[in-house]
């Protein structure tokens, strides 16, 4: 395609840091990055003041992320050379449902002097599991109620979504509820910041507040059988609705000096970090998944039909393409299962050889692992080492290794555990098939998909598909760039965020394809990865469970 | 007790060494030992000569024996400083069924030129696997004809054993068949060096060849059903039956003189390694069960009772104590479950704190595990790194971890495995008691239980009994010498086994006792142990057996 001469910029909030891109709308080329860590990192043990947060809390602050989108955006800008009037939008996208209460000026209750120490006027950011008593208590409401929401919930309320958190405000700090006008996702936040405008993501509300677009948000009643007055929270979740593929409002006068850009510069609708994933892998069209590969696993996907799969992580109509429903659901362990067995089981001997011969531990166990067929290994793992996130949605669940003998080498098992990984993943799939959600093309982005050749072989033969390897460094900010692109208007905008897409998208040039012989061999093995998913997971016997009670009976008595 | 002035000595012939000591009748003070390394250890790839083996063959040489038994008899005594009429006795032991194929005259085949150059003349070591497909045979013929000795085998025959290992050679090499005086266990044969009297020990026949005392020999019918022509090996099983705390003969003039003793001194029956274990703890009744924890745990104990315990190694009457039923089971890898984790899992950093504190490995992962509370894991193992011995019989099953997370800890898999092999003797015991075979008491024996007293602890509190620690480091050759003590005859001899037993065995002084908080905890996940031995062991769920052919398909694959 080459350089269309203008240009979109797209800022990613993750959970440690923020990043900016400067990317052409021609061809998605980066001209400049800019990235700034959050002075106070999560906090989970204390807030600035000293003050000790109760367990589970992960709080950010919001200061760190005005700073982060003002210092990256004009620095990229800046390191990039391009002329002000070539910047034609700007997206933001943030992990999500990380948000936080404001006043009616848009003010964090931070800021204001009464609620500076108050733990739940702080950022809530996606990984705080303060909630998780209210995630149970609303999910059993909802079931025994038969609420018609729970459909696109995938059946169970995650206690990392935005009501569930939003009710452990009211139930714990009244007065923050009280004195908060707003509960706004940070990136729309971020784009009031911009542009003066309140809006509210519906990609978030979709998946966060369980919001439709017809039939809004779960009933009022629903809410105060659960805990009586809650329903007033409606009050206080202000915003125009506004699509990702839309535009939020143009950058003010002071932003805009701020930045070094023109005042009225489109900004889109604010992104949900994981989602924005699906466009920058250049996916424009239904039945094609995204697996992001990272600490853990999310897979994306948009289909025309609007369908029940059990366990996902939701549901909600154009929140990635247009006329699309999108999906999100995913495995809550992936890259972490790789980090834990290197720090605690590869023996000393594979250390030293990695050393001896320059290579990286994982790059070791590989090597070894490749020369391995499939099912040499006698071995069969369920990877659930962080509970099961789709589709049996259970925390308690814990992984399994089954197989060993005397001979069972480490590489055996490191093997065991990525097939592990793609027999989660194809379980996923599955559930969406029987659904009717088809998935006909598999794409593959995240920091191993570079690294490991071998991971993708794997996957490709269980999954029985071609997977697309999207090999980027530029994580979701170039996904944000896109979406930016389609918001914008004039020469260099694309008038839809497909077209935006397929131009500023990565593609992979090769994809990794099923071998025939090894995908036999892994559907027999994925047929007993099945029966122990059964057995373990749907009933069968519960025994992974009440080893947790086990576990945390002894601890209460240790403590005792 | 104090000395009697009288000795008796007592020889074990391992798998890799010979030891002889020489005991004190009074108290079993051992006053010196000497060892002896086999000169050609276990040949499992070739003969001496540079023939190669077949697969899974383990031989060991004739004469490595001979010279063991005299070198180590003769150095001991004389080390001891005893005078040669105060030795009033010998006891040999070897591992079994450790058997070879002699002459008229007693002679080894080896040693004629015809057969020294062909394996099956040689010593099968109780480890030569050669048999498997005759012992398979015998098995399934056995249970089609519901012959009545697989009662008293516990359902299955062993490739360990003789009789497969006979069936082995008379199929494999008929000439050696033909040429074959007499099969003769390695400590018959010895003894026969010693006295020149051809016995056979009931043990060692009623254990390994399905002899009993009443209804002798399998009939030579099933042999002929197995394969025509076999029962012509009941030709070639001589020698008088002696039970092993009965004198055989005594020491020949030139024996005598080789040793450095009186002519004519009492040389007890051949004895089992394992069995004579018994004895050396100081047991000598019945309800009183003895773990011999090594590379693999082996079970013995005695009982007025024969009964039909499903899976175990065998019972025999009199095998250990007169008037008593003596039962062997066993799990197939306790230690080398240990040395597999340690080898292959344990991670630098603890290697590295071990070296830092000058600890052996085991001792820091103990240290460690100590500090957890029974449960504290959220781990469950199944101790079938090796297959299942007892009760189940069955080696294609493979081991099993389940409960891990992105925080379990090295010490905790390792703890957990201690867990396993307790629960794993546990499940042993409820079988025996199920048959109405009591076990009252329990002692443990082996190197690992000076060094983990920690397994001492988890084993009490899982078996819900005191757990007598013996610790020792003489092995079996005091076992062997307290059966001779019981052979010999007049000033410092024992009028029975149980009288010797009790005046030379080691005992504990402190059992360790069941800790009732850990006992309760215990008794819970033993029920969630069983409920997996069941689904993965009996059918249930038949993955690991499957998961066996999976990895031999793969590797038959990659040969060709």
């Amino acid at each position: 395609m080459g350089s269309s001469g203008k240009y979109t910029v797209g800022v990613d909030f993750g959970t440690l840091s923020a990043r900016a891109v400067v990317a052409d709308t021609g061809d998605g080329t980066v001209l400049a990055s800019r990235t700034l860590p959050y002075a106070h990192a999560v906090l989970s043990e204390r807030l600035p003041s000293g003050k000790i947060l109760p367990p589970k809390f992960a709080l950010e602050c919001p200061a760190d992320y005005r700073e982060a989108l003002f210092y990256t955006v004009r620095e990229a800008v800046k390191a990039s050379g391009v002329r002000k009037e070539d910047v034609i939008g700007i997206g933001v996208d943030v992990t999500s449902s990380t948000f936080l209460p404001v006043d009616k000026s848009g003010v964090p209750l931070t800021e204001t002097p009464a609620f500076s120490d108050e733990p739940h006027a702080w950022i809530k950011l996606w990984k705080h599991h303060g909630a998780q008593e209210q995630a149970d208590r609303l999910t059993e409401a909802a079931n025994t109620g038969k609420e018609p929401f729970m459909d696109r919930a995938g059946g169970v309320i995650n206690a990392e979504w935005m009501l569930p958190k939003l009710l452990e405000t009211y139930e714990k700090a009244p007065e923050v509820f009280e004195a908060a006008d707003n509960f706004i996702e940070a990136a729309d936040w971020l784009v009031f910041l911009l542009t003066g405008e309140v809006t509210r993501c519906t990609c978030a509300a979709g998946y966060k507040l369980l919001w439709h677009e017809t039939e809004g948000y779960p009933s009022p009643e629903f809410l105060e059988k659960v805990s009586p007055g809650f329903s007033r929270v409606y009050e206080k979740l202000k915003g125009r609705p506004v699509r990702v593929f839309e535009k939020a409002g143009g950058l003010t006068k002071e932003a805009a000096e701020a930045l070094g850009l023109e005042p009225g510069t489109p900004v889109a609708g604010s992104l949900i970090d994981a989602h924005v994933s699906l466009v920058s892998a250049g996916i424009d069209a239904p039945g094609h998944a995204l697996l992001i590969l990272g600490t853990s696993c999310c897979i994306v996907l948009c289909s025309e039909k609007e369908a029940f799969v059990p366990g996902i992580s939701g549901r909600v109509y154009e929140s990635m393409l247009p006329g699309l429903y999108g999906y999100e659901a995913g495995q809550s362990a992936v890259g972490d299962i790789f980090d834990w067995f290197v720090r605690n089981c590869v023996p000393e001997s594979c250390k030293r050889e990695a050393e001896e011969r320059g290579l990286d531990i994982h790059r070791l166990l590989t090597e070894k692992a490749e020369k391995l067929s499939p099912g040499e290994s006698g071995l069969l793992a369920l990877d659930w080492w962080n509970g099961n996130r789709s589709c049996l949605a259970d925390s308690d669940l814990s992984g399994l290794i089954l197989g060993l003998t005397l001979e069972t080498k480490p590489e055996e098992i490191y093997r065991a555990l990525l097939e592990a990984c793609a027999y989660g993943a194809r379980a996923i799939f599955e559930e969406f098939e029987k659904a009717g959600v088809r998935i006909d093309e598999v794409s593959a982005c995240g920091g191993i998909v570079g690294k490991n050749p071998l991971m993708m072989r794997i996957y490709a033969s269980v999954l029985g598909r071609p997977v697309m390897p999207v090999v980027s460094d530029q994580g979701s900010a170039l996904g944000s760039a896109i979406y930016a692109s389609a918001a914008a208007e004039g020469a260099g905008s694309h008038k839809t965020i497909g077209e935006a897409a397929r131009a500023m998208g990565k593609t992979a040039p090769e994809p990794y394809l099923p071998d025939p012989a090894a995908r036999e061999v892994y559907n027999g093995l994925y047929r007993e990865y099945k029966a122990l998913l059964t057995y373990f997971g749907q009933g069968g016997n519960d025994v992974m469970k009440r080893l947790r009670t086990f576990r945390a009976d002894a601890l209460e008595k240790k403590e005792n």
